[in-house]
């Protein structure tokens, strides 16, 4: 069958042997995967991510010298039952699931393993028990979008937003940031300021239900404590609290993931702010440890999301709570999966690009 | 009046104005005020403390290039009141009180601040509303270290310890893990591993009610975790939890404050261990935010404590749920605590050294 290979630091469309479902697996063929930032990540700097999976103990097991086929958010139809199977659904059925593959030696990690097929192959093996149905309705390409929007659903979830009455500041629109937007919303959090140099994805976030937008190179998108009520300064914040003041903590998704965002974050976050660190910084950072002692900072790092996030999310797009569409600018087949990878690093133009393995 | 002024980045004993109460103020008689660790590091590096402190929004408004006196850990006798007090307590009544001061033009902490003297002088003035009388029978030297164990009793507060079904590790047995191990088993916590290089530190923490202490020479302080069923390795976490298990989470009290150290504990921790940073690492410090990420680590940054922890510290001192006493190894007069502050920097014979200006 043909896939696009991650070999030797490059993306190459190629055939492949065909993956047979093992014992408890199911034969798909992959309608639409969306391609992530991690995979652009992961093409270049696979033996970095390597290293510190190891570091971290992680299930990340992927061997960047050899072979390996990205795309971890998909959307497939059911082909063929391996053994050990209890035949849930139909052949014919669309399915969604977490990218974890049940195999005879461990779990795999779909779209990140040498040895089973990610989304960007016209055929997967997934594992039959995390199978969840596409309901009737639901475009293929929006199912497809279960995954990244999950990321946000599971960040939304880990802050401390309690009762909702918490402004939270989303830094960086690209599509992490757009689905934190989205799972606040849909989850009925707000008011939601979000910050981007691209006009594209403040546009798109604005589409996405933030209440305000920021365009950094023109002013602070930490101006927005002061109108929340919440005092930027140190000093403000101790008087107001000496006063008897319960005061609203900030709660900031950081959804960029490059060094020096955390630090600028901690200089710029009011007292006892919350930074939830969502997006994915492979590199060194530098942090003043004083500035979040003084501060009383929480920084949270989060990822992924369990199955009843995922689930829930699957839910939120059927039922209308997030729209999965605005976010698509741009649809290829596995030949184009390489020039949208170039593509992907201009955030003027794209946003989420679903790669289809059957179309021409 | 005698005092220890720093001057010019050195410590020296020199004659100053008598301080007088303004509106609201308390004039003191200093009887005993521990050294703190903070005071070692501003001896040195009160510019960098000044200019981190400034760039946070702090209130903490020393210029260090004029005349400080030191000294925040404080019991006081009540000697006279400034106009407008409510002459709350006689003449010779002891008292603590969180080290603020309430002056006309603002708050000022008292034993940093340029414009009142600090607990190594012969006399202060105190903010009356802040006031606590120290109950009849507990030492002066016990009741100053209220201040020291306030801020172990806040760290702990602020940990996500639950039910108390979970381990706590502290590292670094100073003055500061000390008071972290010392709030902990006055809450009911536990149990506790406690890991310091310094023999003595160690036997202290033992004395503090630690349930386990590790020379971290000898073996890892994260050993504890698999023995309490909390699995170290992400893999091993995610297959647990995938079974349907729920696990503890750990919960980290940083208590060192140099560099390095918070590196270490996110590549050491277990998945979704809290890490609660105590320890204040004035210097710039480098972590790997893909460790914190992939396992899901959270970095609390606390500081200080509220007047009400202050207040249930004091009350757990004067009624035996903390021993004051084993922290003390030393008592000098104001003639030594320049040398006081050289001793300090040898953790095998020091913990803790009260200064009482009245001594000979």
């Amino acid at each position: 069958m043909r896939a696009v290979i991650r070999r030797g630091g490059r993306l190459v469309l190629d055939s492949i042997a065909e993956p047979e479902p093992d014992k408890g697996q199911v034969l798909v063929k992959t309608l639409a995967c969306g391609i992530c930032g991690s995979d652009l990540h992961a093409l270049h700097h696979a033996p970095r991510m390597a290293e510190m999976a190891k570091k971290a103990g992680n299930v990340f097991t992927m061997d960047p010298a050899r072979d390996v086929v990205f795309g971890h958010e998909f959307c497939a139809e059911v082909l063929d039952y391996g053994p050990q199977t209890e035949r849930r659904f139909k052949p014919g059925t669309r399915v969604v699931s977490v990218p974890n593959l049940i195999s005879p030696t461990g779990i795999e990690t779909v779209g990140y393993s040498n040895r089973y097929p990610g989304g960007y192959a016209e055929r997967m093996v997934l594992s039959e028990p995390l199978l969840l149905p596409v309901p009737n309705g639901l475009p293929t390409d929006h199912a497809a979008l279960t995954e990244p929007f999950a990321v946000g659903a599971h960040a939304v979830a880990s802050a401390s937003l309690g009762d909702g009455d918490t402004a939270a500041l989303v830094i960086g629109c690209g599509p992490v940031g757009l689905a934190v937007i989205a799972a606040l919303k849909a989850r009925g959090y707000g008011p939601v300021i979000a910050a981007d140099y691209s006009a594209m994805r403040r546009k798109l976030a604005e589409t996405y239900g933030a209440d305000e937008v920021v365009d950094p190179t023109i002013a602070s998108p930490h101006a927005c404590w002061s109108r929340m009520g919440i005092p930027a300064s140190l000093r403000d914040w101790r008087i107001r609290v000496a006063g008897g003041e319960r005061l609203k903590r900030g709660i900031i998704f950081e959804c960029v993931g490059v060094p020096g965002v955390l630090h600028g974050l901690m200089e710029a976050a009011p007292p006892t702010a919350q930074i939830v660190v969502v997006g994915v910084c492979m590199e060194t950072d530098k942090i003043e440890p004083y500035l979040g002692i003084t501060k009383e900072i929480e920084l949270r790092f989060v990822l992924g999301y369990s199955r009843e996030e995922f689930a829930r999310t699957l839910a939120d797009i059927a039922e209308g709570r997030i729209d999965a569409a605005p976010i698509i600018t741009g649809t290829v087949g596995l030949d184009g999966v390489a020039q949208a990878f170039e593509d992907l690093g201009r955030p003027e133009r794209h946003a989420k690009i679903v790669v289809e393995p059957g179309r021409a």
